[in-house]
């Protein structure tokens, strides 16, 4: 029988279709060829050698003791958004609220290369990609025009995005997201009723429970959350309390780098290179000391169709049992534990 | 430059993105090629004379003068909810609540003819389709159980449906969905506020504006939204206050049977037989008297992808100016009626 089940920082309901679920490696992508693609391509704009191709950039770091960037933060050459305008809400034939187009909308070229892949570079040129994303944040979180950066990753053609080459973007809007405002609401609401933070006090019961767990490291829990609204959604969360994306320090950006570059590998290997998005969400600057939220990463493999019925309504069908995906992850991520430690 | 546009009755803010905006002809199907199906496939459980590959139906329709069914409903074969089961919300590992996959789920077989399509239909064939939403709604909102009763349509495999015979789907959760509370909850606040119906409002100044609207019959309106999520996605509201879906009189249900069917021909012949989801939105059973709630249909053509953003935030990009693709819109309208007027 099928089980509806209420994700707790949301307190949506999500149906785990159990009649129709798959098992996990059935989700893999079918007869998947890797890409041969070249190193260096002369018509993409966020290759070595390009760099005239795109707007000023305004961020570039290098990894000590190479030559040349590794990670540059450019303005998106087709934003949705513009630095510049009024952000004064107007009304339109009194019943209609609008603004103008203000905010900022950057690209993170994750790396010079253009056939690399996030999940297959060094932990520490993962990590110059997520010391950009803070840099960035903490930079454009002075303006006090924006309220909110949302940082992300579209990966493939059905996560929406064309271009190959290693990239994500942030968008920094005038207005708090509306996902982020009632999930602070429900984190606000369960500190009211409970005292403790609903973020903290979930990753200790699924730690407790087990068996949706991807990996444990000394700083961050993995795992396939209780109500996940698609197959293999996974979550990323710290183990310390930390509301804010922001203040992350140092060293816990490497050890995230090493959590998160494994467990995008782990995906592209049990999935056969599945198109995915990742974003990361964080407590807003106004948000910083908040006592109930934690800042987390949400991976969601595009591996079903959202239709009608999860548009209409906001229940979402998933049709893969998270305990089982979990554990195959599980599987995965030892495997390649084992290859590593295996001496060459 | 781009604007922001906030949705009455979601307060959900869109961003109009006019610097990447296309030109509403650019959103057709590129080189699309008519499908030549058969009128019967003997694989297909819901071609007439393959009755026996579905469960048992729960209710059917004949056309008068016409022989055998025109309009089958049967419970989805492989159902994301089940009839029986207790809905008790229970808690496990103190932190996480579900309950039984308790609702029901039902497809909608609106022709017997395999390859059929609801725009092509006749009128009077299209207002069975809709009478059988109907009957099944008031059928199932008698259980005390359901909460409400959600009807939409997947068209295509962007749609998610691999089934080409035309169908639509039903289903009925024990939870009142998220998307239908928070649209309740903005209209009732709507209306302490002004002491007017939102959707009434809304509908009155969009007339007014004109330049939204897509079509205006003497009971309904057609229009692309102000704060459009997507490229051409089209509403459909009643002129006279109506609350519920389930409450609609059968002359009125006539009229929107022509109104549907028109709208979703021409969304066909503009864009070149997009994909699609269709989605009714009605007050559930305790509220068909609220007065500050219209049922309505929102049309979605899947024309874009929705990617990490979207996701993350809630507020979704759209590439098209409403104003633009309801102009293109209102002359494709005007082409078929004049087609229609001009004697064979």
């Amino acid at each position: 029988m099928s089980e509806l089940r209420q994700d707790p920082t949301t307190r949506e309901w999500v149906i785990i279709a159990t009649e129709r679920a798959r098992r996990p490696h059935e989700f893999a992508r079918n007869g998947h060829v890797e890409r041969e693609l070249p190193p260096y391509d002369p018509a993409c704009p966020f290759c070595r050698g390009n760099e005239a191709s795109t707007p000023a950039e305004v961020l570039r770091y290098a990894l000590p003791g190479k030559d040349g960037w590794q990670v540059r933060v450019v303005p998106n050459k087709f934003a949705a958004l513009s630095p510049s305008g009024n952000t004064a809400r107007r009304m339109e034939d009194s019943i209609f609220r609008k603004m103008d187009g203000v905010g900022v909308h950057e690209v993170i070229i994750e790396s010079p290369t253009h056939n690399e892949c996030l999940c297959f570079m060094e932990y520490s040129a993962v990590e110059l990609v997520l010391q950009a994303y803070q840099d960035r944040f903490n930079t454009l979180k002075k303006n006090p025009m924006l309220k909110y950066v949302t940082i992300f990753k579209n990966y493939g053609e059905t996560a929406g995005t064309s271009l190959i080459h290693p990239h994500s973007q942030l968008i920094a809007t005038p207005v708090a997201p509306p996902e982020t405002r009632r999930k602070r609401e429900a984190a606000a609401d369960y500190q009211a009723d409970t005292g403790g933070c609903l973020y903290c006090d979930l990753m200790h019961a699924e730690l407790a429970a087990r068996k949706r767990i991807v990996a444990v490291t000394d700083d961050y829990a993995v795992f396939h959350p209780f109500a996940s609204r698609s197959p293999f959604e996974t979550w990323i969360t710290p183990r310390l309390h930390q509301p804010s994306f922001a203040l992350v320090p140092a060293d816990k950006l490497r050890a995230l780098a090493r959590v998160l570059t494994d467990t995008l590998r782990a995906l592209h290997r049990a999935l056969q290179d599945p198109d995915y998005n990742f974003v990361i969400h964080t407590a807003p600057t106004d948000g910083e000391d908040d006592p109930y939220y934690d800042w987390h990463i949400r991976i969601i493999p595009r591996l079903t169709t959202v239709a009608g019925f999860e548009m209409g309504s906001g229940i979402y069908i998933s049709t893969a049992l998270p305990e089982r995906t979990a554990a195959f992850m599980r599987k995965e991520m030892a495997a390649q534990r084992e290859a590593h430690a295996t001496p060459a």
